[in-house]
């Protein structure tokens, strides 16, 4: 596995929130909420990364990620490469490994990489060259370190930096969510009070991911008291897989109505990575209610790429 | 109906030239000639946009339009995020006003959206929030109004800004453009002395898009003593569509040539939005002849649209 | 044939290496050497074309070497315009010239352009107006300068300024290859010592490209005691084409090894102008090896991109 600590134990790619000490963990949070109080504001440009470029590397397309990461540097000087590897050299039988090489030998320093599949970009990492940073921007259904971290900036900035007292309760397909997971990561190294999980057997892992936690699969009865709602976000090939009935049928059970978060503690925030299936996941209603915290969410991703960005090439 | 106009009658989003206070109308002009006179030469970069982020959001493909406005907001230093759309979370089920609201939550200011749908850009404006400029690059057959501005602001340049003694000859395909709808805005709101349009029945609108136009469908005599000739672009689906015999029917009729120029004024001037289908709309020899301001028409596309982010977002 | 010199004997467009003064060559490589000592080095921005836009044209796609140029570009200060030619205007039916002549309107100083017919950008180059430089970024199979600039430079770093001694072999499909002509030409133009040409008689050219060479089949009599291997890359396509039996065949035949490699003088280098088909024209070992510049090559290419853009429009 590759490190992504040097041998200083500081951080030199961002790979997973697994086993990523609590204070550097803390220190990307601090960082990120700096920035969003000051320079993130719609009109300063930060100088950190000027002359530096960074390359958004593809596998899989996002347009949503890839602009939050391309946003997030340029805020910081860096200018951007914008690599769609679906359409590129890797057609003409180039290896992924070839592709980075290349481009670290074009002046790349830093590597937004996502990947279809577990552990591709993990693998990627160990071929970069000295100084140059991989960061993980989704790879198959293992790690979104970067969603992980915005996540859990979100819950700080609304419930204060004690996680101990925290009922979180997460919903859905955790099974294919590499959010979730790294999600789960970052709530237990911050030690949250007690995690929930719910959601249909057959969306939910049977390996040791949802260690430690509350499952269940009655989501009126696990949404008691808690401080806050996760919502994944659900496939939509997951009802052609068979594993859900229908939107309907999955709304009706998994679906976060104003009068189901009713019995939630009576300030409890809802978060969604998007994009929303508005109407499966979550009403209208709920998702621009007083709340939701979807908006926050996006805008704090930002912050956190910056963090991440200057953390790891600044 | 969004308001493009603040409270205090300032501007706010651009949306259409329909009702446009002549006043501002004219100071965009005026802002651009002094760009064009100056910045637009081709070394000097402006910084009233420096840390800003200008997100072109086009639901409809516009390689053209799309690159006039990035080179004119990188002009002012903002930075650019093309966005799009059919490639996008919209195509994962994400509703446009999702897309924006969290482009906006991202930091971005300033949206270019092209929609193929009547409305659709006026509709996302309303859901901006406070501080967000949206400019409508294009909507169905209703508004380009940074086009009509163009138009304007070239035949200013040609015929000096007294508009009330022009003879103006609009040709081809009205009722689908929306370049016609914007110019016809300007035009009357700039007091044009006599608009002239000219087409196949089939292509001119049967509403009161006209109202108080001379109309015809003899192109030779209505040509006679113009100052200048707005060609519209005829899409090659109207052949399909019925509505056109054949492009060479098409051009015997409605096709402009330099012998046919003969019969407007000496020193008419030939304008054309582009992209030209040559040999249909107009022949090689007044594209490219000495009355022709299609090449101007886009060096003050650039000009326009730098004036209109400074307005907005300066 | 568009002169790519102005009647001053200064380069005005970058259209291929045939007839290039070697002075200009040399200074070329000249300005390269000293980018790479120094800005190059992952740090500096330079701001020699601060507020110029440089728009690549590519109307055959080329994710590499369009990076590399938009790299070389940014790093000099300049806007970029990435302009698929593929899925824009041109699709409309606007001609490469009229799309070459509104972009130029826009303000663009600089086009980099790949098309896929013989003399195209050449065309295009005859079309430009004053203070306007086209570089060819590759043409049909008849040039790719950059690619001949950074090849050489490549070589003399490794070998020296004096090419009058140095045995150069090149290896592969030549006739198909432009960037085969181009590095012909760098290499006369340079005074290279020998010239050897290696490859499967139906993938070498009849006509007078190979003029002055030493031409065979039999690689490894080829490789005795050359100090360079220029390998080219071989197009699946030949498969289908019934030139290359197979490509087990192919790397049997004309496949470098590293127990090849030792035939060839044991300071001798290796390039590739990539993608490589690793295990087709080369192996891992030799690939990945002390003697492979592959690596050196991609560098190269930003400093010979950055030295052309500043030579032509700085």
């Amino acid at each position: 596995m590759t490190q992504q600590l040097d041998s200083d134990g500081r951080l030199r790619h961002l790979l997973t929130l697994d086993g990523l000490p609590k204070e550097i963990l803390c220190r990307l949070l601090d960082r990120a909420g700096q920035i969003r109080d000051t320079a993130l504001g719609r009109t300063q440009r930060r100088h950190s990364l000027d002359g530096a470029t960074v390359c958004t590397l593809f596998f899989e397309p996002s347009t949503r990620t890839r602009s939050s990461f391309q946003i997030a540097a340029q805020r910081l000087g860096a200018d951007v490469l914008n690599f769609d590897a679906s359409t590129s050299s890797t057609r003409k039988g180039e290896t992924a490994r070839d592709t980075l090489r290349n481009l670290e030998a074009m002046g790349v320093r830093g590597f937004v990489v996502r990947h279809a599949e577990d552990g591709a970009v993990e693998a990627l990492a160990g071929e970069a060259g000295e100084g140059t940073a991989v960061i993980n921007a989704g790879d198959g259904r293992s790690a979104h370190p970067t969603q992980g971290l915005l996540d859990v900036l979100t819950l700080r900035q609304a419930k204060g930096a004690d996680f101990s007292k925290l009922k979180v309760l997460m919903v859905g397909d955790v099974n294919h969510s590499r959010v979730a997971r790294s999600d789960l990561h970052a709530l237990r190294t911050l030690g949250a009070g007690e995690i929930r999980v719910c959601g249909p057997q057959a969306l939910l892992p049977q390996d040791d991911t949802l260690h430690g936690c509350v499952v269940g699969d009655d989501f009126d009865a696990m949404l008691e008291g808690v401080d806050a709602v996760m919502m994944l976000r659900l496939q939509r090939e997951r009802m052609e897989e068979g594993l859900v009935a229908s939107l309907q049928d999955y709304h009706d059970h998994y679906g976060l109505t104003a009068q189901r978060l009713t019995r939630a503690a009576s300030d409890a925030v809802v978060l969604h990575p998007g994009p929303i299936n508005r109407g499966v996941e979550i009403t209208d209603e709920v998702a621009d209610g007083p709340q939701s915290l979807v908006l926050r969410q996006v805008s704090n991703g930002v912050a956190i790429r910056m963090a991440v960005l200057e953390t790891l090439l600044g």
